[in-house]
């Protein structure tokens, strides 16, 4: 069984380095440790604004995946609260032992008891086996994902 | 010129209106008048939470367009603070004034002032119009949007 909890701040490291473990990430992350300081910020922004938080998973004291999931309330849908679920990612080793799946698991189940009516992501419209993997969670793909890099 | 201000709690139903007035929208919208409390309720949860605010559009005391902005910190991207833009709607008499346009690059602004490094949004994939809209504003379709309603 995986363990998942919230984050804290001295688990920004192994974070990051997940985050760089990656096809896309590795090009866009720095992975030093200590952690650089816009990640240090980035967390304590993170936490200070409500709605907020990163769930990491566990085996033992190695962090082997995480998301950050993060509620947004609008007027929309009569006023509903939705939850948006970025930055999944399970450690290379750990693959195909459903990490990734429990830890969407426990967003969606946080999600529910927040009183979200829906979940929502964008993944990279090169993942297609995160395509299959959201969409064997119940996830459809009923929208673009449209994004602004400045 | 179009006006653009931050909505105020006295907006809520000229917003709703809006929101009703929609291919998409008119089935899952209330817009009675006064407001239903879960709109009141979902206002008042976006201004508590930091980095939430809902932009008007107006002609004189009239609200012709609204949008959500979210401002969503991260530690992908070496801590990158994202915008999110939700819920864009133009009063079907006020389309093609470019006051939707006016509304998303008030927002862009915003959001590079406030030290993003991104913004990003979903269209349902059934508003082709919607698409090349924001293409033309510079974003581009790089990500499917995914959904899971509860």
């Amino acid at each position: 069984m995986v363990n998942i909890r919230d984050a804290v701040e001295g688990d920004i490291s192994a974070i990051v380095r997940l985050l760089a473990d990656d096809a896309l990430g590795a090009t866009r992350e720095d992975p030093s440790d200590p952690p650089a300081q816009s990640y240090i910020d980035a967390f304590n922004a993170l936490t200070a604004q409500g709605g907020n938080t990163v769930l990491v998973a566990t085996d033992g004291d190695t962090i082997i995946g995480c998301l950050q999931l993060t509620f947004i309330p609008g007027l929309s849908h009569k006023g509903m609260l939705r939850a948006q679920i970025e930055a999944v990612r399970v450690a290379d080793s750990y693959r195909g032992r459903k990490i990734g799946e429990a830890l969407v698991h426990k967003a969606l189940a946080r999600a529910r008891d927040a009183g979200c009516g829906m979940a929502q992501l964008t993944t990279d419209r090169t993942r297609a086996d995160a395509h299959r993997f959201y969409e064997r969670l119940g996830f459809t793909t009923s929208h673009v994902g449209m994004k602004l890099k400045f």
